[in-house]
């Protein structure tokens, strides 16, 4: 049985998994960029994942290794297999989630609902985009690196992406008006075992990921139909470990695939108290090829608020007044705005009036304040 | 805002106060026997707490000192209380929970109900206390040093504790007619708020708990009890962080006393996944004088099966395939017969149901096979 993990990157998603990684006597170990990182208390290694030394020196002590983030280069990636490393999930599949051109091209030959979208090399292809979709705005993305609204523009014109364009293609897409975003969280082990929890509604602002609330409030048709789509997703790119896919829901109940992550994601935290399984057990659960647990929900709802910029100097205190309810994730990292530095999370029988509470808690330990 | 917390012990009751203390971002320490303990994780220091210096060496470098284990001296906790240390629970209140004699000479001061009990000196004092109960065996304890069925005989003559009586007085008490074994938990903070978990239903084996059934399937007014007897216990003790009261239920619904535990303790290892918030982040709110959190239940019933003797070397593929609500608290422990090497637990609506399935998973985990 397989029983070392080692994860490449020291932000929160890695340091989440050291509390199921204890209760379940998995041995885990960190690559962390620098001493201080969220993951600290785990880290084995200091290092750049960039460096395939580095790389192999970690990975030669665990028997999987798998990503708090997708930066990592396909060919340090593919130089950690060549040694003998299980690598979860695998470079194949990890390459949509580092280049969204990829992802595109892929989903479309799966006949996964999309928007529209093309590939721009030039100023002539946005034109082209432009005339095409009639509308006035175009969605430009550089199709790597990209997180959090970063790499991401609305643009109207060709100038928009000019400064892109000197660096490669570039990935143009409609601006779909949707109703609501939502996202579908799902693990899926080597031997081919799938699980996935209720699809969730995240509340963005400026590309950036603020509030969730599970289940989300949609028809059942859209539940089953976002399960069945990453479950295809998942199974088709071989997919190991959680895939997050993020979905437009539009007035007609469509659903239209936005972004995919394949690890834990922002949108799953809700499931460490709501769900049987949380997405960091289930994570490691999956990636050890390791039966899945239960994605039962035990309550009828759950809510979480990111609390971005920092954690404000000794405001546990009074989040955990405001209510008894609260449950506060704070990630052990030093302030810097828009940056997310924790959670809190609330679950019980009214969404509302937990988002209310939830928000409460956030609005005295985010240093940014509320968005 | 106190921050920092340092556990003196590195037994499994340390180790499972490290997940709520990432999750919180409280700086969690542990003083431990040796660098192979079951709380290895967070170790900061190793060496032997009985040695003031070590003690304090330890204590030093946190803001508040709490315990895994009751075996600390006396006098160690009063030198790093001298020394500016917060020790909680503090050296007055926890005497009662390692001190038998003390706790019954308390106990019946608040009028709590107790067995029949008396302190014997010598011989004589054995026989006049047989004679007194017109019972056939009698219970007798160590005061001091006791856990698990250890310092604990059934004895039916003076010949019994002779070799006990050699080195002090030994505590007697009459051999309880009980229906039922249940633990209540209670969690205080130095302010003074008080939390209550649900009462639990305790299987005991050879004076060792096997299993727990939450909640008891009691009547509401030994429920009620139950609470008000352990809230009582707390405050007149002054006890802070957790506290365990192990009673008795007899036929006529009447409860007694008849152990405490200061910390953590075996009967609440359910609640991690029973109720909104575990023993082991309520202890740690608790003991920094944080607001407590809430105990509501987030199913109807909840079990949990110790894992004695050590952990099958890669059983844990087997238990997490036998259910996927089975949750696995693996201590990290080398094997040693009779040793707590883990539990599980599981969650649901049927309590005979829950625990047919911890069984089957606790009986492939368990070295020693189930009691």
């Amino acid at each position: 049985m397989l029983k070392r993990v080692g994860v490449i990157g020291g932000g929160q998603l890695a340091r989440m998994m050291i509390p199921p990684a204890i209760e379940l006597g998995i041995d885990l170990g960190v690559l962390c960029e620098n001493p201080d990182t969220s993951a600290r208390e785990a880290c084995v290694l200091v290092g750049d994942y960039r460096d395939v030394e580095i790389a192999r020196l970690f990975a030669n002590q665990f028997d999987v290794v798998t990503f708090d983030h997708e930066l990592v280069p396909q060919e340090v990636l593919r130089e950690l297999e060549a040694s003998g490393v299980f690598v979860r999930p695998g470079p194949d599949a990890l390459l949509f989630a580092q280049d969204k051109l990829a992802m595109r091209e892929t989903l479309q030959l799966l006949g996964a609902p999309q928007p529209l979208w093309a590939v721009a090399h030039n100023e002539n292809d946005v034109e082209l985009f432009l005339a095409k979709i009639e509308g006035s705005e175009v969605v430009a993305k550089t199709p790597r690196g990209g997180y959090d609204g970063k790499g991401v523009r609305l643009i109207s014109d060709k100038a928009g992406v000019q400064d892109w364009l000197a660096h490669g293609p570039v990935l143009l897409e409609e601006k779909v008006a949707f109703e609501r975003e939502v996202a579908q969280l799902v693990a899926r082990r080597p031997s081919g075992d799938i699980a996935a929890w209720p699809l969730v509604e995240t509340g963005q602002s400026n590309g950036v990921c603020t509030t969730v609330v599970a289940p989300a409030e949609v028809d059942e048709a859209v539940h089953v139909g976002a399960e069945g789509l990453a479950t295809l997703i998942a199974k088709s790119l071989g997919v190991t470990g959680v895939l997050a896919v993020e979905m437009f829901v539009l007035d007609s109940g469509q659903i239209i695939v936005n972004e995919l992550a394949m690890r834990p994601h922002n949108s799953g935290h809700v499931f460490t108290e709501l769900s049987v399984t949380s997405q960091f057990e289930q994570h490691l659960r999956a990636v050890l090829d390791l039966p899945l647990g239960s994605t039962k929900l035990v309550a009828n709802h759950g809510v979480m608020v990111n609390l971005f910029g920092g954690v404000v100097r000794d405001s546990l205190e009074a989040a955990l007044a405001s209510d008894s309810l609260v449950k506060v994730h704070d990630y052990g990292k030093s302030a810097r705005p828009g940056r997310k530095a924790g959670h809190v999370t609330v679950i019980g029988s009214d969404a509302a009036d937990l988002l209310r509470i939830a928000k409460m808690a956030a609005s005295v330990m985010a240093l940014d304040g509320l968005a």
